[in-house]
């Protein structure tokens, strides 16, 4: 079944290049309220919809997404140049038999997002 | 890029049949304090990964997904029969060329997602 995340903000259009580079997707087509971003030709996954609301964001989003980059070290590096920020520091769990290590950032209105390595 | 949709909730195991409905997903092997659910063989989509938290649900989602079924009456009343309740009633748009409708809906906690219908 086709999905959409659906990310709440005050300025859709300002999010863009955040989340482009988050997602590793590009721009697409939409309509006035709202900027959708979707995965680059060869690349599957759901559509992302920027969607204008009046509210701003209060207390911490209950959904969000993490992304799992090849290098995620240059990846929150990136994210920052781009107005995101680290919230805390890394964090490290032993999940099963693989290390896991994540850090949570927030996009320019502050919403959230891991950004996970895989210790392989 | 890989990408997980991680949604907070109090009780992960009780949300599986719910959530595995919304999506046409099926449940995966995970650890203690989450649930995860993945796409059924052959189909494609981000992981969902219910992770349990001590806080309750306050407030709006401001992330959200949006699912769109073949048939989004049927898809809203089968969600009704697993726990989820209607927000409000069918919200109607004209966007671009094409009509759309939603139905907001709540998962047995409360979190939000739609169910879209495209009128073609």
């Amino acid at each position: 079944m086709r999905l959409s995340v659906v990310v709440d903000c005050v300025d859709p259009a300002s999010l863009v290049p955040f989340w482009a580079a988050a997602l590793g997707y590009r721009p697409a087509d939409t309509v006035a309220g709202y900027a959708a971003l979707v995965p680059k030709e060869g690349d599957t996954g759901p559509v992302l919809l920027l969607q204008g609301v009046p509210e701003p964001k209060t207390g911490k989003n209950r959904v969000h997404l993490d992304v799992h980059p090849e290098d995620a070290a240059a990846h929150v590096a990136a994210l920052e140049r781009l107005g995101g920020r680290r919230i805390g520091a890394w964090v490290e769990e032993e999940l099963e038999s693989a290390g896991i290590r994540w850090q949570v950032m927030a996009d320019p209105e502050g919403n959230e997002l891991c950004v996970v390595h895989h210790v392989r």
